[in-house]
């Protein structure tokens, strides 16, 4: 397995530099592939994703929230790698490969308003990357700093192009003061080529804080003069798609309310991983499939 | 000089407790006394807090912003205790007694704008308890966590009484996402008494990181599911009138967006400190003046 011509360049440089996506579109699909409209195919291009009010129906919801209570208390899954805690409380923060612990979450990834608008959205069969529940607990929560998932992806997986999708689906309430998911609308459209080497196993201290492969203050700024900062909010139940090039993060959470959502990226079948770009070795199966079986 | 009733106490108890407002209202003024309307002052009581889209005038802010940056620059306020800088990172994060360092701020506070809202809301004449300019950097300024103003002034300076107005005038643009204000809406109405001794000189770290003075979760969560929350966002030069006990915090800032603004704390005259409630010494006067002169 030999890589392509490296497109995204990154963690190679001393300083870092923007690369501005040109052969990758965000929408590969057409108004007649899935459930999304012209319209709003046509602004997920622009603005790099599309916000779902309402995804799932009331009792969808309540099966869901149910079973998010089961996994995150599962004593199957104590000590498994899959289960990362936060740092300071030990409280669970993520539980990765909900697709596959759990036949509730297996059946939903492929429902047809979320796995349907995956292949829409990418124009092709669809395999899923990485699942997870992430859990931002209240009062004191940690905020995850801006960054663009597909940098890492790219670096870390091998991924070689931006062919990816991922929804976000809220099982909590999303406010504008509990760690909402915030992007820089457009941002998915420049590529922030990071500083610094990637360090053996380094996805064991960035899935708690994430140091290597974050983008300088400098771009950021740029990025975030040039195309502002918009945040969600939102009921449970709704879900935000968004390119997998987005610019994104969220802020930490004082609030007594915490916030849980499930995260699911889909990588089309045309785009499967190669050697990792910018690392010695690829990550582990649950947070970057090599398993790019057609999801049905 | 000995201390009335003690109508709020608080860091004395084992648990929690909650004290109902009773004798206290938070509009002692009427319409005729100022600027605010009957409205606006019906809904100061109810909710503890009065929104001004735009106080300063373009041309006011202009001035105010320029006096900021030159204040949070003086060289001749190096190592001076009245500025505090961020733990990790140095940054300056807060100037105190800026209505005394500087003549611009000495004058706005006593603006008819300003004062003339402090006693109308407050029914008497007023002197400033504290004042002080808040930096919060952009990419990681720290939050601050839900307290009552409050009780810190009852326990640590000998406020007696909920007869004071903090005025928050914003000089940076106030988004959602860079750490601006938070209010539980009707939250004035309850003490929470908080569990813990005041340690000497306990203001030296709960500038940086309150501990002591800091309510218990299960009545922020109580509270909270009581009143909500309420967000506050606006353009630089708006600001927010709220009462001493409002349960409010912010959050971290993520965002390349710095916040500023000016703090300033009304007391009624009839609100002379007195012994501190809960503390062995009251704090230096550029944290709790002692100088309760008429502001005129």
């Amino acid at each position: 397995m030999s890589s392509p011509i490296d497109l995204y360049p990154t963690r190679r440089f001393k300083e870092p530099r923007l690369v501005y996506r040109t052969d990758d579109p965000a929408v590969w699909g057409g108004p007649g592939d899935g459930p999304l409209t012209a319209t709003q195919l046509d602004r997920h291009e622009l603005d790099g994703f599309t916000a779902v009010p309402q995804l799932l129906e009331p009792t969808e919801l309540a099966d869901a929230q149910a079973e998010l209570d089961r996994v995150m208390q599962d004593p199957a899954l104590d000590g498994d790698e899959r289960v990362i805690r936060e740092r300071t409380t030990d409280e669970v923060r993520s539980v990765f490969d909900v697709h596959k612990l759990s036949p509730f979450f297996a059946a939903l990834v492929r429902d047809e308003r979320i796995a349907g608008v995956a292949r829409q959205i990418l124009g092709s069969d669809v395999y899923i990357h990485q699942s997870r529940i992430n859990y931002k607990p209240g009062f004191g929560g940690a905020p995850f700093e801006w960054h663009s998932d597909f940098e890492t992806w790219h670096a870390e997986d091998g991924m070689p192009r931006m062919r990816a999708v991922s929804l976000s689906l809220a099982l909590t309430e999303n406010y504008h003061f509990n760690g909402s998911l915030m992007i820089m609308p457009g941002s998915h459209q420049t590529f922030v080529s990071c500083v610094g080497e990637t360090p053996e196993d380094n996805h064991k201290a960035s899935l708690v804080k994430q140091e290597i492969g974050t983008p300088d203050h400098g771009s950021l700024r740029l990025l975030a003069d040039k195309h502002g900062i918009h945040q969600f909010t939102g009921k449970a139940g709704s879900a935000i798609w968004f390119d997998c090039n987005c610019m994104h993060g969220s802020n930490g959470n004082i609030s007594p309310f915490p916030r849980s959502n499930l995260f699911i990226v889909f990588n089309s079948v045309e785009n499967a991983l190669t050697d990792p770009f910018a690392a010695e070795k690829h990550r582990p199966e649950y947070l970057g499939s090599r398993d790019w079986q057609v999801l049905k």
